[in-house]
């Protein structure tokens, strides 16, 4: 087996403005070229950062939704080839079944690697989007073997761990997360406390991408970070929009062991969860 | 549907000593008295309490193996019903099969419930026990219905994922958590971050009883802990040897609902998770 790479992951905490598509565009393409200036060779990106979230209506998430070989993905791909980059981000998805997803795109030099279209809608997402019916995909990429899934998805622990299973090194998670999301009884927001355990349940880097500022009565909780496969922090989390990094050594996600005797897949007991 | 319990939780963190089995009995007695007058409910006690953890040899952890019916849980048998506890503990068992288990008792006023043995064996462990071939029990006692699973068993998140799909309310975890037993690079021990993570995530109390002291070397955590169905910190950690307590409004592990949209169970998608 050729030896894991040690990419430096970049995730991209943004402010995106709902109905403002030219400006989501620059903001986003300014933050791939300063994440790369900064060495990064993966770049997250929030959920929906090419329309931003909080719609008025159906209609108006349609009028901001993209395909995949639509300008914002094709500017994503230009990046990715100018730089070597893989990049990851959500976008609202117009489907050619003429429904709408809330979908994240794998690129890398190569072009548009997957569309991964959001399988666990979250409130009012469920009135604008069509939940995805394919399980979130591995991409195999020359700087390692990416897992996606979006925001919500990741309260779902068999999600990352179908992903770990089937081979992931790094998990990545473009988010949203809305303050209101959940009934708070706690500082330190939840979310960051599920990426770290999510990571170390699986032996498996995570980046959780999330958005922050203000959108139509809307606050965002701001919960970027970068784990590493023991749930240690490696960056983040960050006030504000701007750039975490991190240098990902993904040899680490692929020793499950724990010690001589124990090890996070092998001792399984899958007879005994169904 | 009868009003769902509130019951008072105790976690009695303890300090056993390997080989002194009637110093070990006699802790444990004194700490369920305790923490009944305190006003608990349910007592949950850490794993092997009856024998100590760190055995020279596979002949001394037999010469403190005991039955289901042996002295130690026919006194945490009596003690219950002096006080119409439910008492959670765990005991190295001599099964009638010739094997020994890492075992966790179930008691309550009407006797021994249900006895596990551990289905994930952490490192020498399992040089001495053998590894249980039933699921982590669900038992149904008048201060809830309790979901068991020991120390390890709780790194692998379809355990505690089946309890609560199958009706847990709370789901409690005798645990010895070694200092050794995985490479730190956090200053929070990462077992108080699972025992949160893992209780958000089901929406379900989760009270995990760690012991503390030092044993042959071996250095104890202390991660006693006990959630609310958010992942909200209500007892512990604690310092040394000691009791916490936390009154479970059980109604909310029922309630599996985020918002009027969203819910923890119905949102899941199993079709995409094999």
């Amino acid at each position: 087996m050729a030896e894991a790479p040690h990419p430096v992951v970049a995730c991209a905490q943004l402010d995106p403005t709902v109905g403002e598509e030219a400006h989501n565009h620059a903001l986003v393409l300014e933050a791939i070229s300063e994440a790369s200036r900064q060495g990064a060779d993966i770049v997250v990106l929030p959920e929906l950062v090419t329309s931003g979230y909080v719609f008025e209506s159906e209609a108006e998430a349609r009028s901001l939704a993209q395909r995949p070989d639509g300008p914002a993905l094709t500017a994503w791909v230009e990046a990715a080839r100018r730089a070597d980059l893989v990049i990851v981000g959500g976008f609202a998805e117009a489907g050619d079944d003429g429904c709408l997803y809330n979908s994240a795109a794998v690129i890398d030099a190569s072009g548009v690697r997957a569309v991964y279209r959001k399988t666990h809608l979250w409130d009012t997402e469920k009135l604008v989007f069509t939940a995805g019916d394919e399980r979130p995909p591995l991409v195999e990429t020359r700087h390692g073997r990416i897992g996606v899934c979006i925001c919500y998805d990741l309260a779902f622990p068999e999600v990352p761990r179908a992903l770990a299973l089937a081979g992931a090194d790094l998990i990545v998670h473009p988010a949203n997360n809305p303050v209101s999301a959940m009934e708070r009884r706690t500082e330190e927001p939840l979310e960051l406390l599920l990426t770290r355990a999510t990571a170390h349940l699986s032996r498996v880097f995570v980046a959780s991408c999330d958005r922050t500022g203000s959108e139509r009565g809307v606050d965002w909780v701001g919960a970027t970070l970068i784990a590493d496969e023991l749930g240690g922090v490696l960056a983040g989390p960050l006030t504000g929009s701007g750039i975490v990094l991190a240098e990902c050594n993904l040899a680490r996600a692929r020793d499950k062991s724990w010690n001589v005797r124990n090890d996070v897949f092998a001792d399984r007991r899958p007879d005994l969860y169904a």
